[in-house]
């Protein structure tokens, strides 16, 4: 609404208009009749509310250059027409009549045009995803202005939520009168999904990226491989699929992941790949039985002595790095996977290695008895691997067990930290302080927090625990990381929460990660929707009112229509509050 | 294999199967290589493990006159055909060889026979439900022999799940050399679900009850109003469901019902319709304002102060026991209910009166001045609507509140045990305890163990308590029944635990209840199932073992392959286990 001329008579006008409408929202913290998710950084929508009549031959006109953006442009432009998406409360607007188009149908908008700058930024960490969305008052134009393409699909993405189904003009509409100036707080905003532990389909993988896009989510953080399961074909070391997926159908060839990753560029969302190591790797033993110490061992041994444990969780096997040929298939999988993911990023693991299983191998105990370390011996892991990873060009990213576990940990030595991320998990907003003091960049997943998996028990079964049927009000229910996340506490929580400004300068961003022990695809989406939402929005722009107060209670209507949008999109997200609170502002909070 | 000549050499002979087999399982308890749940309570299968090719021509040869019994045949013959289950680890079994049958086929089972002695018994509370099963070691008959209908078509279900696709065969398989006495220990086995907070398509609730009947549950508790919706269309009173459904498209029409009914009916499951009254009744105030006292109201005027609210929930409520009116609108309701439903039980609800809600009604508290009571006053409600519902010969059931709610509480005068049953839901056994001793028959659905919404987080709005970032490791995460009840501990629960043998014979059975204040039809399958599937075993055959063991150790592999094939028939359970831990048995578990 900013002109350049008449800009005081503008805002004297805007001022009177906001002080003779009622109720009155304050400037840019309210819901607009129709809003976006993640809520923008800033959007006015000129009062009183106008919508126009979308053409049936809207088209998005795009800049030639980028096949990306060209696909984007079509699927949006689709997306305007075929959505349909109805309201559950219908937006209180005028719809703008009169002037050119069909006769007697008023107004029409023909078409969206894209303005990028620089259409050749490749999709990278910390590219620029702003852009600008201004729709004018009749409908008249509408324009989207990025820097890079990737902020043209993001603003395409708002565009598309300013559109809805009209029953009674039996048309679709989009807000009119409309700017939207909007950047993400953070560059790094991603779901982990893990396909070791259960295979996932491509079009489950699909839907997936398709619906992180749509809330601006950028980074799928791919888990491909774990200890129960090693489903990736790679051209090199053929037989860590063949002996080691869950079978022929459960596999992701190369041409999958071509489409993966090229579904996922024209949707802005970057892949980074995770084949963790070296723990979490038995299901390598199945082509390299020599390599892998513990592998097929119990996971426990004694159940009243947990350090004494082979791994984590049922599945033991560790990569062992005293094996030379260990480093031969380590540096073939690091080549074949780098080539097969373009993105900046390559993230190798390093969770959980437990003493336990080192400590079984004999080839381990000889070197422990000449006086080795677990730790060194990680070290001389990660050591090796480090330097094949950045030598591709890409920015090695560990979890932060690597740094931080009590039990074996490397030096600075092995993971610089100007070519490596750590992505924290435990302890909250400690560990993240640990990590960037010690100068790395952070990517938060606290699972205090972001863990999307727990809550819902525990997979390890003959466990006598369940006999007790004293009342569970107030344990984690089986959860090791219990109780279930719900969205407020997704939404509410700072990833660089306690940090100086400094520090938190090297917090890049979050995931929230769904791991899946219980999850397939069958159940897949109520799992992780509106939830990653919620990380979402914090994320893009923040999760406080314009005041510094937590905006969740002015969030909840906000997502429950975006959550309802998403389900019309194919989404089985899950709902948030029945709907009987959706029409009734304010009677379903805890407080007024 | 018990026959009646020759028992003693049969047995003998079966000794030295046992001892000369390996690995030797235990009779009874050890899981075959295909398995049936809920696990019979008795099922022998003679070794070697047979199975026999089910003909391409297989029908179920069903006694005429009942329509409900031959609707079932038929379906199961076409599910044995078409389902081509394919098991998750194949089958160890012979498939038999020679005989009868197309050349070179071997003998194919080309129908299964149904003796049905009590035709016409209804489906009632307390039916018959038993039934053998008998499929002769070279397949050359099948039957299933039962007193009642519904008998036979708990038979027909596990002779469903005694067959599979083998690949090798390329043809479905059935066990043969099989025998199966089955019977229930509880005869109330339900689940309840709620489509008062949120409106559910028929095509759900169909689905649902088909994977009901699957699970041998026996009784869907469909609690259809509350005070958020009363989406039930009912002849003599069109305004509650004009005035206070969620809108056109969502309601139940008399036509729906029927529908709904006869499909129950076809899978022995009875349908129990609960109107909840007098409390959760705010969705009746747009038909009848004068009737509802404190509709409309906000349900917490002082968060500091939980005696003060007005409901137990968002949307505040209930009818006015002084207005004459209210038992002319009860007495339409229960009329029309019980012409709509022909099951036994009529559920009336009356859980959660609060005394906010009436205390702030002018007409009560002039009552309430004149010496009355809250409870008297839920006395005179429920003295008046008790009679008409047992005049149309039904028995009431209620939530344990009517008696047990410290507040507003009636006597055993007005709810007469004979004619009465109480449904549990607060303090785990020791209610179901209090309702024994009372004299009342008991459905068990204990929140700490059967409520399926528990450990979601909490739908009220505007909770500043997320606002806390400290660790919620150990809390219920804002659900206040949390945490999410795990299969675990839903099988494991007795629901007669800690009763005497007198006092145990009072609890009919129980009810795992979904709860839909966030969970609409996008999520249904994956909250209900397989947890149901838990309870269905625990109350259908129990969950201990030969030895008085808790078998839940066993039972997870045949959880595990339940689940997959109810995936395989529709239904979106959520897994239990990583498909790593079916094929490494005891690799998974706590002690191996």
């Amino acid at each position: 609404m900013a002109t350049k001329n008449g800009g005081s008579v503008a805002l004297l006008l805007l001022l009177l208009s906001f002080l003779l409408s009622s109720p009155l929202p304050a400037w840019g913290d309210a819901p607009f009749p129709v809003n976006v998710w993640p809520k923008p950084t800033s959007m006015s929508w000129a009062e009183p509310h106008m919508a126009v009549r979308v053409s049936s031959s809207f088209h998005v006109v795009a800049p030639s250059g980028n096949a990306h953006l060209l696909s984007a442009a079509r699927r949006y432009a689709a997306l305007l027409l075929a959505e349909r998406y109805r309201p559950l409360v219908t937006p209180a607007v005028n719809v703008t009549a009169g002037g050119a188009g069909a006769a007697g149908r008023g107004a029409e908008l023909g078409y969206l045009t894209l303005a990028v700058s620089d259409l050749h930024a490749p999709l990278q960490h910390g590219v620029d995803e702003s852009y600008a969305l201004e729709i004018l008052p009749a409908g008249a134009a509408a324009t989207v202005t990025a820097a890079t393409a990737w902020g043209a699909m993001r603003g395409l993405e708002t565009f598309s939520q300013l559109a809805w189904w009209c029953g009674r003009e039996r048309a679709v509409l989009v807000a009119a009168g409309v700017r939207v100036e909007d950047r993400p707080l953070y560059p790094h905003r991603g779901l982990m999904l893990d396909t070791g532990r259960t295979y996932f389909p491509v079009a489950d993988i699909l839907r997936t990226i398709d619906a992180m896009a749509a809330n601006k989510m950028n980074v799928f953080h791919w888990h491909i491989t774990d200890s129960q399961s090693f489903p990736l074909e790679l051209p090199s070391e053929p037989a860590l699929a063949e002996k080691g997926s869950y079978g022929d159908g459960m596999r992701y060839t190369v041409d999958d992941v071509k489409l993966i990753v090229d579904f996922a560029m024209s949707r802005g969302v970057r892949v980074v790949p995770e084949i963790d190591t070296p723990g979490h790797t038995a299901s390598w033993a199945g082509a390299y039985p020599e390599l892998v110490s513990c592998a097929g061992e119990f996971w426990l041994p004694d159940a009243s002595d947990w350090p004494s444990r082979l791994a984590a969780e049922p599945g033991a096997g560790q990569l062992n790095p005293l094996e030379p040929k260990t480093y031969q298939v380590m540096s073939n999988v690091i080549n074949d996977v780098i080539s097969l993911f373009p993105d900046g990023f390559y993230h190798a693991g390093a969770d959980e290695v437990t003493p336990g299983c080192w400590n079984a191998d004999p080839s381990i105990q000889a070197y422990l008895a000449r006086g080795g370390t677990l730790s060194r011996l990680l070290e001389k892991f990660v050591g090796a691997a480090h330097p094949l990873i950045v030598s591709r060009n890409r920015t090695a990213v560990y979890w932060e067990d690597v740094l931080l576990d009590q039990a074996v940990n490397v030096t600075a030595s092995a993971i610089p930290p100007e070519t490596t991320i750590l992505q924290t998990w435990n302890n909250g907003g400690n560990n993240t302080r640990l990590i960037v003091r010690a100068g790395y960049r952070a990517i938060v997943s606290s699972a205090s927090f972001y863990y999307l998996d727990c809550g819902h028990g525990d997979f390890v079964g003959n466990n006598s625990a369940y006999d007790d049927p004293r009342s569970d009000y107030g344990t984690s229910g089986g959860s090791w990381c219990g109780p279930y996340k719900t969205w407020q506490r997704v939404y509410d929580y700072d990833v660089a929460g306690g940090l100086t400004d400094e520090e938190a300068r090297l917090v890049v961003g979050g995931e929230v990660a769904m791991w899946t022990e219980q999850v397939d695809a069958a159940v897949l989406d109520g799992r992780v929707w509106p939830r990653a939402s919620a990380m979402a929005e914090a994320l893009w722009s923040g999760n406080r009112d314009a005041t510094g107060r937590k905006r969740y209670a002015e969030a909840t209507d906000r997502l429950t229509d975006w959550r309802h949008r998403m389900v019309g999109r194919g989404v089985r997200a899950e709902p948030i509050q029945p709907l009987w609170c959706r029409t009734r502002p304010g009677m379903c909070n805890l407080v007024r």
